[in-house]
């Protein structure tokens, strides 16, 4: 059994406040301070150049990539860190599209995250198929396996919800109709135990700054499956993806394997950063996480709905449903999420009206659950969230 | 005047070694230590997942793009950073293209660095054209400015032997047979005078690792003219170019100006060691950089050229048609790179026969280039490189 206490202990947490926004931003692995000072110091300031090949960096993106392959399931190979995850979404949809000539449709819900349907219209109507994107309701996905569906590209678990797809149902579905398939595992990686491999995944995506902690803008990672890898043609075509990117060869030859999926210079501060986080991963297994994460989401709904009805549960109760977020309906979610930040206890807020907490045993604990409860009661039902202050929108993060 | 001294005061260097290769990756800004740790922990650690407003990173990208527009001559809300130069190549060149629909070539030259043409042709694969890029000779640029042309994309600054194109002439040349233009500034910005708006430029694009010192792996920006931003359509049209993105519609609209060219969640770590060191720039002004750079590569080639008759000068003499950096040809130029690097002299090779060694008085100074070349004179007249151990090839970087 993982020592939690232990791992809670490598995360600067401030004090008095209760973190329950890791599914947004993770918070900072004291380490990882002491591992971006020796790469800058050790590496990039005493190596220079050479860091390319002295220190590794050259590598880092497929090494940090294993780590996070053993997270998710994945092939040791088949997960390559670079760029922003929407980045990654254009690359794995324009791969898949390339594999389905003969068919029209990217089939998607309106509980992927905005940024995914973004970049498939951007990509759809540069390709002259801005009419192609075809966006049900998440319920309704099963239904819309149609012989006319290209590519079925999913968020596994819904940003505003919680709600948690059927991976490998939905996987096979879709593969018995010929349609290939992309996942993003933005709020799965680190959250819920995956098994890409087992649910033979064509192509999977995700970011590293929620559950996983590497800090803003972490470097996302993209996994294709071992057996797509040699004909994957990335569109995204850049020198580190080549197979001789030292070659300055004038013509684009993809290297093999997962490594084709690389574009630029990798980001070397940032993925230490993040390489740093995932040593947090050393000290417990997927499992465990999973099992302490659900007990501490089942606190927080069973204490919060004993005083507070007012607001309405928006996460499936089925444990297999679910994701390791916890969000709840209020019509004042704003305001009532700004006055909960400000007696300590961090959530956030997603329009029209979703308050969001995120509940990962890696650096929260039953006592964080209790106190939390407490200060959420006593905000909703001393109606302490309505005042002026509260409502007036800054940026929303 | 720009006292130098100071500027090199900032820079970490390793002792004992003389660094002409920051026209690859600039040294460590000493005080991007100290910067990098009060983010990590004072905003990353302390604010969390409030410091995208606290600590004002959501604006980042467009705060430090502002100061690099400053160095290239660009209007201030016509830089953004971002991703990787290469995404970057694809964001400006999808662009283009989609101002130009009765048109079918990319006219670029041989001399750009190849992940651009690599880009060129991953976008044109996918748009079905794969046939539509045409690579000439640099100096045959301007011959082939006809009709059939859409996008003149070219890097201003060859990264083999530092010959520069004439930006203005070549902008307008192309211009007036209704070309659009995409300059990559790699080897440009923070090593010669830029002026963008001066030049009429369309689309620029670059990196901010090299003469801007940024770490490796820094982000990269990209330039619109301020004529285009409203019209431009992002191909990679993530949720961060959004005109709301925090509305979370499930439909892309661009944001109005240069924000459109975000995609993705910025990278904190990455910029906070960039903007720090961008403060150098604080302390001096471009045109005075590139008079001093000019000094010293020209102090450089007179010493190397009068002691070592077996190196042949690939940089044109003439200041006007070459960037900071100075490059000599060898048959055994990987070797005698090798054997220079043992003995303290950091430069380059660039296949098949290049050795590159970078000048900028940031950090370098006249008696560097005194040892510098009293060491290239040793290596070269001793045959020192002629050694097994510097033919054996590693990766090169």
């Amino acid at each position: 059994m993982t020592d939690f206490a232990a791992t809670r202990a490598m995360f600067h947490l401030p004090p008095g406040m209760i973190y329950l926004d890791g599914n947004s931003l993770g918070p900072l692995p004291k380490h990882a301070l002491d591992r971006m000072a020796q790469v800058m110091q050790d590496e990039w300031g005493d190596m220079l150049i050479t860091g390319w090949n002295r220190a590794g960096w050259m590598d880092a993106p497929a090494r940090t990539g294993d780590r996070i392959a053993r997270l998710i399931g994945a092939e040791p190979g088949s997960v390559v860190m670079g760029d922003t995850l929407s980045i990654k979404v254009f690359q794995a949809l324009a791969a898949a599209l390339d594999m389905t000539p003969d068919r029209r449709i990217v089939l998607s819900d309106s509980g992927n995250f905005p940024s995914d349907l973004y970049m498939a219209q951007g990509l759809l109507a540069s390709l002259g198929r801005a009419d192609d994107l075809r966006v049900v309701a998440p319920e309704a996905v099963a239904d819309h396996l149609t012989d006319d569906v290209a590519v079925l590209m999913l968020t596994e678990i819904d940003y505003r919800t919680g709600r948690k797809h059927d991976m490998a149902a939905l996987t096979a579905a879709a593969q018995a109709k010929g349609i290939v398939t992309i996942w993003d595992l933005a709020h799965s990686a680190g959250a819920v135990d995956v098994d890409l491999a087992a649910c033979n995944a064509d192509f999977a995506v995700g970011c590293t700054y929620k559950y996983l902690n590497g800090g803003p803008g972490a470097p996302a990672f993209i996994y294709v499956a071992p057996r797509h890898q040699a004909t994957t043609r990335p569109a995204l075509s850049g020198w580190l993806g080549h197979e001789a990117p030292f070659a300055f060869d004038l013509d684009y030859r993809a290297a093999p394997g997962i490594d084709r999926m690389r574009v630029g210079t990798p980001p070397i501060l940032a993925l230490a950063a993040l390489d740093a986080a995932l040593d947090v991963w050393d000290m417990t297994t997927m499992a465990d996480v999973r099992a302490a994460s659900l007990a501490l989401a089942d606190r927080f709904i069973a204490g919060v709905e004993s005083q507070c009805d007012m607001l309405t549960l928006a996460t499936p109760r089925d444990h297999a449903k679910r994701g390791s977020q916890v969000s709840f309906r209020f019509e004042h979610g704003y305001a009532a999420m700004q006055a909960l930040i400000d007696h300590g206890v961090i959530g956030d807020f997603r329009a029209p009206d979703i308050m969001r907490f995120g509940f990962t045993p890696l650096f929260i604990d039953e006592s964080d659950i209790d106190e939390a409860v407490r200060i959420v009661a006593e905000v909703m039902r001393g109606a302490l969230w309505d005042t002026p202050k509260y409502h007036k929108r800054g940026k929303v993060t």
